[in-house]
């Protein structure tokens, strides 16, 4: 076996090693069944029972309230940006949405085929450098929809904005539990699992009854949401084995203390790479500092060339994917619920080692 | 590690051990990289040399032309259904579908509500317990949409329909590469992977270059072929495991002599299973001999509670998921192209015994 090396990919992105060690068990038999997990009808008792362990894992860890139903669709949170505008924006009506990066850009795009759409703040101005500490809703507006992490950007909302209406709608594919979430804040969460849940291929949606009923009966079936929330996501064949393993990874997320634990080890883990930085004589990072993100950590030295010297010297140790964005350049750390905190360490010592050199 | 047992499942279905074994290697590092496949970014060396190895084997084995694309999409045939009216049925156009069975009927149902449906030929008179032999065309429809195996009742088109026209759409899901197929008599061939190519989750689409151009520019990104077909399927993250696995069974495929010898090997399986019941006292076929799917083996005994009766035996000794679809009734024997000879073997000597109790 191959030493694992440490992944700063931003998605898909490391997973636990226990996960991926009793996934591995259960390729050939799902437990003692003498079927492989891949292998499971969807409609038998033994994926049955993956399915309902998975969602009440789910519900357990962000404490969803029961008018909520979890769905575990496919084809990405690309495909919620023009599912619910498609679902929720009736013609005529008006969506607003928070701009705070390129998968809000993507999502405003989408929803421009299906309705008007307010922007209700942006920090393009600055290269999405920062969160908008304010944002202007339309009264009567459809949903408001926010992208909570950045990926590209390194920014994350510390906290919702402040909306009082009932139709909260966010992307949290990069930091979803990641932290605590008070989910009777929102209509709807929905996020793509390749950062923090599980592998590519599942996307896990969190909605209220109420918002489902919105959409109209007369969309293609797969794409309205009360298709999948009658049929417990098994309208057609779901995508089995993502669901089996979000699952290990809800039981991981448990064992590690829940969301709160969670919060705590990953705050921990960017609160030392950010300090490292801010005290760097030769990297600087990105983002305004009230708008830091605690999943990717962006940062840049100011010069394109030693950006990609001291790159390789991160490949050449075993650290991988750090290369940034080409939107914002420099390096990106994707430091993910998985992302083990000895990985910090490995990247903070190298730094330490090139800002010798560079000081020479 | 459990023995592994005989899976009749029609979907999610048995796979090929030695794919299940690779498979297992690759969860905790793919090759030397020290990053499992599941977590290898998209974008990066490892898994675009896995995804352009996968396109090549498909061509390879399909002998796809040039002017054809592979597409890896998500969502099932059942998310394909909507997404080929949605693109190539204009409002006040016509489609000619022909239907066999439930999946045919689900496909008209999305289709309709798009643009006009002319229903070429239908087996519903007898259960969908034949193909017909004739097909009625409409001249300048948009398109002519069939399914070449039918899952629940047991039925395999032998040939494609006589259509002459350039624009016929094949729902392939259950007999995809189980036998050579002439791609260049299709517009587009579909198939959601869990029966014959992987897992669920990934849905193989082979399209030819002037059908994806027909579709509207203003359908939501994610929703327009030609979206995936320029970005090689990696305009969004894609199911990178289920890309991967259906690499390791195409290399499966090209190790047992390719889709040639795959046909031999299938037609071997099926007629030995025919022939025994066609010569059984107390098990019927349900499908009309030149109607019958080298897929799926649907019988019954004519009396549900002797059914049930056989499938606990069939249970008891290890041979799963060999109930029937309600909608047949009896039993069905699922036996794709991973699907062992010694499993039928073993279904006919447990038949075998149960008729000899069955005549004391």
């Amino acid at each position: 076996m191959p030493q694992r090396i440490f992944n700063f990919s931003a998605g898909p992105a490391v997973l636990p090693v226990e996960v991926l060690e009793e996934a591995r068990e259960s390729l050939l038999s799902l437990g003692n069944t003498g079927i492989g997990i891949l292998e499971h009808s969807h409609r038998g008792k033994a994926f049955v029972a993956v399915y309902e362990e998975t969602e009440a894992l789910c519900r357990e860890l962000a404490g969803i309230p029961a008018n909520y139903k979890v769905l575990f669709l496919q084809g990405g949170a690309s495909s919620q940006f023009f599912m619910i505008p498609m679902n929720l924006l009736q013609q005529g009506a008006t969506a607003d949405y928070l701009v705070t990066g390129a998968w809000s850009q993507s999502a405003v795009k989408e929803a421009q085929k299906f309705g008007t759409v307010h922007i209700s703040c942006s920090s393009e101005d600055q290269n999405f450098s920062y969160i908008p500490g304010t944002a202007e809703f339309t009264p009567g507006a459809a949903y408001a929809h926010f992208t909570s992490n950045n990926t590209i950007f390194g920014t994350q909302f510390a906290a919702p904005p402040d909306y009082t209406g009932d139709s909260l709608i966010v992307d949290a594919s990069s930091d979803i539990f990641s932290r605590p979430i008070d989910v009777s804040r929102y209509g709807m969460i929905y996020a793509g699992a390749q950062k923090n849940l599980g592998p590519a291929g599942v996307t896990l949606v969190i909605v209220r009854d109420d918002i489902i009923e919105r959409g109209p009966t007369t969309l293609p079936t797969m794409l309205q949401y009360r298709t999948h929330a009658k049929n417990q996501s098994m309208y057609n064949t779901p995508p089995t084995f993502g669901i089996y393993l979000m699952g290990l990874v809800f039981k991981w997320i448990k064992k590690q203390g829940g969301l709160t634990a969670m919060e705590t080890i990953n705050r921990e883990k960017a609160l030392k790479l950010y300090q490292h930085l801010d005290n760097s004589p030769v990297f600087k990072p990105t983002a305004r500092p009230d708008s830091r993100s605690m999943m990717n950590v962006t940062f840049v030295t100011g010069n394109a060339e030693l950006d990609d010297k001291f790159i390789k010297i991160t490949q050449k140790a075993g650290l991988d994917g750090l290369k940034g964005h080409r939107s914002v350049g420099g390096m990106r750390a994707s430091i993910y619920n998985a992302f083990p905190s000895a990985g910090v360490d490995a990247l903070i010592e190298i730094m330490k080692s090139f800002e010798k050199e560079q000081a020479l």
